[in-house]
């Protein structure tokens, strides 16, 4: 079912340091920050040869990271996102065999304006994990 | 200087069933247990289209990921590892420019057999980054 890591997602504190930390010791490529007003996250890219990395920091009132920022204040690893061919059958198969998906349980339109789901981190090795349909 | 995603870690709990659970609900191909003893771990490899997975778990007394599980009960990401091209010119760069290696600072052979080096997770987002040389 799963095919490729489509992205690491890591919530960071200041997106500007992060940023020209990647870029000036890593000599990473970083894109232009995007703010993502409906999901209350500022994003950059890193774009690796094989995957990419997601530097997200908080925006607005109420973002869904803004509690994970208070438990990690440096940061960390937010979650993996493993690309599916179809979401609903990866769906079904999931909850058949008794996985929870975070939320109502819908499929949801993510921040790549792709279908999503995610899986609660406490059956998955404390990993949160993103299925995306490409 | 970063190149590829060479692997993601995540520490579970129980080897087992985290292989068992990426077999039968993800459809993912996972190698046979490896002991590695020198590393005090226990590791898996599911082999993703771009990258790989692996999965730890202790292995024998004073192993070095015993305290992170403690910390973590269900398990969690360790680490995430950037392929660079030359470990000791990389090593360079970032102690120039002020970056913490962990341990002694010497560049040390890692569980798959190459040069490796990690940068402390406070400087880094909460992320713990191994550098591996390929």
């Amino acid at each position: 079912m799963i095919g490729r890591l489509n992205h690491i997602a890591i919530v960071v504190p200041d997106l500007g340091k992060a940023t020209k930390q990647y870029e000036d010791l890593f000599g990473a490529v970083v894109s232009l920050p995007q703010n993502l007003d409906d999901h209350g996250v500022t994003v950059v890219f890193i774009e690796l040869p094989n995957t990419k990395i997601e530097l997200l920091t908080p925006l607005g009132i109420n973002s869904p990271i803004e509690k994970f920022l208070e438990r990690n204040p440096s940061g960390g690893i937010h979650h993996i996102c493993y690309e599916v061919a179809d979401i609903s059958k990866a769906k079904s198969v999931l909850i058949e065999k008794g996985a929870r998906i975070i939320g109502d349980g819908e499929v949801k339109i993510g921040a790549h304006g792709k279908p999503v789901i995610f899986l609660h981190p406490k059956e998955f090795n404390g990993t949160l994990i993103e299925l995306e349909e490409l």
